[in-house]
Formats: C-alpha cells, structure tokens, sequence
C-alpha cells in the first residue's frame, strides 16, 4: 500500500528557507511589538525604493543597520527572530547616508535575490513584498481616508471607516505543458532574447489550482489539459506572488497562440532543456531562483 | 519507472467545476465587453448585500435575470459564456422587485453553496468573490481618490493616480497533521457546536506553501513538521480565499495549543474520521463543500 507520504518531497525552490522565527505571538501584541525595536541586538534591512542595501563584501550580503540609523517616521515592519533570538525588520528609507558612513550598495532587488544566498534572498522576499504592499496602500480601498502600518507592519488600519487590511499575496500558477516527449516553453513580449520560460499567468477568483492552470494553457497556447500534478511552489516578491508550478498534460500537440500573452511558443526536448538550463543551449531557461527552472529541471530529469 | 503522472489526480473539490468559458479575450476588448451585455441570451445572477437570489424551486438553482431587470449603475462583472455561448454576469443589486415580479429568494452565499449543485456553487464563487471585492475596493489603495470598474469587473482604475487595481486572491493552508495513524482535528473559537476540522491559516509575504503550513501548524498546536504534501485546492469566496490543502507529518504528538486560534485539539483516528464524515462521530466534520471534508476523507481512505 503506498503512504501518503511515499511520493517524493517538492523539490526546494529559490526564495524560500529563511532561517527568520516569524514570531506571530509579537507581532499580535502591541507592547510586545514595540519592546523588541528598543533591543539592542535589533536590526534593520533597509531598502531606499524598493531596493535592497547589501554590503560592499566581494559576495555581498544583506546590509543590517541599527535603530539609529533608520528615519524615526520609516515604514518598518518586523521581519521575526534570527535561531539567537534577535530581531530584524525592515524599513523604507533613504540609503544615502549609511552608504556614505558603512559603505554598501543598492541594489536591484530581483540582482540582488540572485546573488545572495537561497535563505537570505528569502529573508528580502518577506522583506519587498511586505514594504511594496504599505507603498502602494496607504488609503483604504473601501473609504479613501489615509491608513496607519499596524501589527508591526502585517496589516494596516483605517481610523476613519475602521476597516482593516492586510497585505496580499496573489497566487500565480506556473506551468509545464507535456505530451509525449515534449515540453512547451513560450516567450512573452519583453523576456531578455532567447529566453523561453513555462507558461504562467494569475489564479482568478473562483477557481481553483487546477482549473487555473488548464484555463492559462488553453487561454494562451490553445492547449487542452487532461491532468494537472502540483510540483512546488515560491514567493515571488515582484511584487508579491505565490508561484504554483504544476505540470499539465496536453491532449495534443498542436497549438494555437495568444500573442498579447506568447509571442513565440515550442515544443522541446529533455535534451534541449538540459542543455538551456546548463547554458549550452540555444535558447535561455530562467535562472535556478526562479521556479520555471526548478520545474524545467524536474521534467527533464524525470522520465 | 515513475511517470509525472502516476500519482492520483487530486480529488474533485467543493466550489469547482463551474461549466463557464471566462472568455478572457472578451473582456480585454471594451468594445466586446459592451456588445456581449446587450446579446438577447445574456443574464445576471443578482447578488443583494452579497447574497444570491435562488429560484423558489423546492431544489433552489441559480435565478438568472434579465439586463432590463438590473439598475443601469449597478456593479456588475462578466462571469463568462456557457457552453452554448450565452454570456452570464453578476451585479450587486436590490432583489425586492425580482422577488415580487417572479418569486425566488436571497439566501446567505454560504448557504446557498451548500444547496447548489458543484459546477453551479463554482459559479457563485465567482460572482461573490468578484462581488465582494469590487465592494470593498471603491477607493484607490494608493492616492485615495474613487476608482471605476473596468474590464468587464476584473480591474478597478483610478483616474487620479492611473493605478490600476485587480481582485485579490488570498492564499490559505488548510493541512491535516498526520502522527503514526492519528490526524489533528481542530475548533476554531466560533465554530458551532462539536465541529472539528482540519488547522488553517493565511499564507504569508515571503513564504510558499509548505513553509506557511509548517509555520501554521507550529504557531497554533507547537508541532514541529518533517513533510509536507499537497492534496487538492478550491476557491472559497468568503470572501475571497484559496484554499490549499496539504498533509503533513508531524515529528510528535505533542501539543502546545495557541488558545488564540483554537479552543481545543485532538488527534483522532481513521475510524473516528469515517464516523465524523458519515454524520455518526460524537464531533462534526465540515461539509462535502469545504475541502477540509476532501482532506479527512483522502487521509481516512488512505493507507
């Protein structure tokens, strides 16, 4: 008899493995909230503009200011516990200053995700997604009136109507199509030259994963779907997404594209995708932080 | 060797199955999106304060009125094209005089879910979902200024600030704690009376989804987590979830409930959940609707 547990785990995916306690029990109690900023071994990411501070080291890392080094009125939010128990944040402010003290440099977050190391580009993940959602929320959606940060930066509250919001996470499925040997791998309009990727696009509301998938591969490439496996999933902090990789099977082969969505769709082989993923091939796969990558290496190492 | 698709497909879910086209491509050209209200075999499903007008029928289906029955200002979005390709909407709008002129009445959506068959409850997902959001969102998050409905009720822009906004989706866990041959069964302070189901909670920024289920289920009983598998996942649209279920292997049976989050734990056994799910335990199972009812009933049935 086979055990639930008898299939294989998902493989890891880039993003993920932050080593950070998101210490919920803080977050919920105000006081609690407010007494771990004054510890003196809490510590900031900051990030000027959505990007990151890391520091000037040959392999850069995150950079980690202290309290006094971040605006007073800085949207911050607390990130959780390092294993020792010290707590890290985030905040929104301007980098000039510690850059001319400390050194370091901004980078480009989604540069700065590929260079660091899988655990930390997770801890920037929670980071981003967190601080983009207060950027591009400090109105209430149901009122208008301004909103305050609450819950040390998990929701924001409106004083005004008292409704409460909290940050959003959108769902994106992201998909292989297989039939027979084959793969499919598509460009949208805007991929660097070369690269082909899995197809993908937004969960809608009142729909489920795999209803999701089927509706994307059909919508973009025609394709009808008989079977849809969940393989693993990733933070997508760009702005905020929760990456769903799943392979489809196709009915058949052929295929008929949207191109607002796919400028360029094909069929390809094990042989092919080992050799993008490699960077021996003709074509580009996506970089091993993103889950199009770990998909394409699971299709193409299993058989 | 192993096929991708050798493993079970997952299990049919409550809230699925919805039998529309959602015509994306109509919805992307404003001038098809008007044409497609004015066809003779449009209709509306009407949502008053978010509730569904039914049928009187003894077994209540979906009331679909006419577009000469919806107020003009109404809100309402495109929920897509049958198979015979009528095209079916939603608006939030009184019911009153639907009632008097035709009979029928407005349930509670959850209600209403539970009576409906599954592809026409996928339907009502939808539409509530959709709804609910375009309710809670006639402000721009970002400079506060009212927003207006576009494409066809999946978008909201601001004229202000340009910013446009889309229905969210929140990701939820909802995973059952495997332990030897035990699972952990859960009430929520709130739930009615000897109702137990599997633990549940928000995915967050920054996670994926076998991280948010390790997280939740440290956070609410202190178990600590060494598999996570996904089963199934549905929409839930009260008012707006994605719901993912998963199993999980938990290293002891030790509990350290969060009383916060749950009144009350308890690790039952396969012989328990049949009884539960079969209406003879001496607790309550969830609905066939909710996917909890998918994830006892896969774990009961399953070595």
């Amino acid at each position: 008899m086979m055990s639930l547990f008898d299939t294989p785990s998902p493989p890891v995916t880039g993003l993920t493995g932050s080593p950070l306690d998101r210490a919920d029990h803080i977050r919920r109690d105000p006081s609690a909230a407010i007494a771990v900023r004054s510890r003196p071994d809490a510590r900031w990411l900051v990030l000027d503009d959505l990007k990151p501070l890391l520091t000037a080291d040959p392999k850069p890392e995150l950079f980690w200011a202290h309290r006094s080094d971040i605006p007073h009125n800085a949207p911050s939010v607390f990130l959780g516990l390092t294993p020792d128990g010290a707590p890290r944040f985030a905040a929104a402010a301007p980098a000039a200053d510690l850059i001319a003290d400390y050194g370091g440099r901004l980078l480009d977050a989604r540069a700065a995700a590929m260079l660091l190391e899988n655990g930390r580009a997770a801890i920037l993940a929670q980071a981003r997604s967190l601080l983009a959602w207060h950027a591009r929320h400090g109105h209430c959606s149901h009122c208008g009136a301004p909103t305050q940060i609450a819950k040390a930066g998990y929701a924001r509250t409106c004083h005004a109507c008292h409704a409460e919001h909290f940050p959003r996470t959108d769902p994106v499925v992201i998909m292989l199509a297989v039939h027979k040997d084959h793969a499919l791998v598509g460009r949208q309009p805007g991929f660097p030259p070369r690269l082909f990727s899995a197809l993908a696009g937004f969960l809608e509301p009142g729909e489920n994963i795999e209803e999701a998938v089927a509706r994307e591969l059909h919508e973009e490439a025609g394709i009808i779907t008989t079977d849809v496996r969940y393989l693993a999933s990733q933070p997508w902090p760009f702005p905020s997404s929760l990456m769903i990789a799943c392979f489809a099977k196709a009915k058949a082969a052929e295929l008929t594209l949207d191109f607002d969505e796919l400028e360029e769709a094909r069929w390809v082989t094990r042989a092919e995708v080992l050799a993008a993923l490699g960077g021996s091939g003709d074509w580009l796969a996506p970089p091993p932080m993103a889950i199009a990558h770990t998909l394409l290496k699971a299709w193409a190492e299993a058989s």
